[in-house]
């Protein structure tokens, strides 16, 4: 079990990867973390360029070596190539499991549409850092190397199909040539430190764009870090998700568990079997 | 000449709205000013309710007394009820100039698409209180009672079709039933408070949106009050939109006088006679 990490977004750093690779030696030692060194460069607030950062990318899905595809984390640059990736992706990258969250949205999105993999929302190697992050990083790993679905969001029911978003993320990329077709899934959605207001703005747009577009409902990860405003905004995250999701005739399904946190559970795109 | 103001997003203060008056007495004794009670209403975020908000702009759009609509102010809300607000629109306001920017995209852009008056991207009652916003709220004046022409953005060009944006509004209404259909038109958007990479992130959003579209070309703003993030962008502002213009088969035509400050010159929706 080969798992090939790179970094689509902002770069990681030598110190933080030493500790996954430790952390997955001691519990996983069948599984082989490659962290591509584009990981580790810099550019400006990327990790490499454009080209360097999608040749990583392209690089690693296209290798027959690698059996899944790592995120190392998210913050911002996906979008800038995410397109132009997946046109390049060939057979051995069809094969591959690709997992992260936030900016990675844009990558997941594009995979999912194109229907290349399995594209899964869920925990970086960056996790790490987090307090109580290692749980948060044993869950990835134990989802990549042997399937574990106690590392799954728990509200799944088999047979339906979901999709799982950063809401910001998802609001930027809908209406571009990366937003899959989410007819008949479950969409969850979850924040990180965005006002109220800029929350209700996405949902506002995220909403009306899906309005009659089929999807079989909403459901609201955590919304966390929430700046605070000059003046409160008036009503909460969950109230502004029910607000939308009733104006715009989209079912609201209640909490998924799923946020940029240690918690943060996986959600493999499409239907779960 | 009677001029009605209301608040589609977020609250005024009757002492400001004073100082307007005492200003517009002054320069422009011709004109009524008249602040709806509606502006001075406070509900959480927001200038009251959604039906509040609402009420308040369709009845002074719909009421032939009034020969424009001046929007107090941005902020956010807007876009909740501009879809609404402008399907119950009659012919009184029809023959009306609107005058706003910032969150008041959501309603130009709405009253552009269905084709209702004058929508024009300019200075707000709101922009007394900036260093030198005298000035705008004049300029703002000067248009709308007297239609001076010194107060338009010096670079349109006769013959050529206009609209203006705020480009964090822009991003989340395009794609939602307010977006207008924009071929043939030069787009201005300008920014303020976003980080480089949010910029970067609506510059995507937005041009990957209208690629293909028809757009004439896109001006740049100011993009002012820039936050300081952990590490440096690499590349300015205009660097980004030139980045995004090219990729996505957009001319870039330069910099627009346009922006959060008192130097904000006005840009009425399509062509300029």
């Amino acid at each position: 079990m080969k798992i090939g990490i790179c970094a689509p977004s902002t770069p990681f750093t030598r110190e933080d990867a030493q500790k996954v690779i430790a952390l997955a030696a001691r519990h996983y030692p069948q599984a082989e973390l490659v962290f591509h060194e584009q990981c580790f460069v810099e550019q400006g607030h990327f990790a490499g360029s454009d080209a360097q950062r999608l040749e990583a990318f392209v690089g690693m899905a296209n290798d027959p070596a690698f059996d899944a595809i790592w995120f190392v984390r998210g913050g911002y640059g996906a979008c800038r190539i995410a397109e132009a990736a997946v046109k390049q992706l060939k057979a051995p990258a069809k094969t591959k499991a690709y997992l992260g969250y936030s900016d990675q949205g844009n990558l997941l999105a594009a995979l999912y549409r194109a229907g290349i993999g399995w594209p899964a929302h869920g925990p970086m190697p960056t996790d790490i850092r987090r307090e109580g992050g290692e749980s948060a990083v044993l869950r990835a790993l134990g989802w990549l190397v042997d399937g574990d679905v106690a590392a799954l969001e728990p509200n799944m029911q088999k047979g339906r199909s979901y999709a799982a978003f950063n809401l910001m993320t998802l609001a930027m990329l809908a209406g571009t040539p990366l937003m899959p077709d989410l007819a008949g899934h479950v969409l969850m959605v979850e924040e990180v430190s965005e006002y109220l207001y800029a929350f209700d703005r996405a949902m506002f747009s995220v909403t009306t764009q899906l309005k009659a577009r089929g999807i079989a409902g909403l459901m609201l990860g955590r919304v966390s870090d929430i700046p605070e405003n000059d003046r409160p905004f008036g009503i909460d995250a969950e109230a502004i998700a029910r607000h939308w999701c009733t104006k715009n005739g989209i079912a609201y399904l209640g909490r998924a568990d799923i946020g940029h946190d240690s918690d943060n559970r996986i959600v493999p795109f499409g239907m779960i079997a």
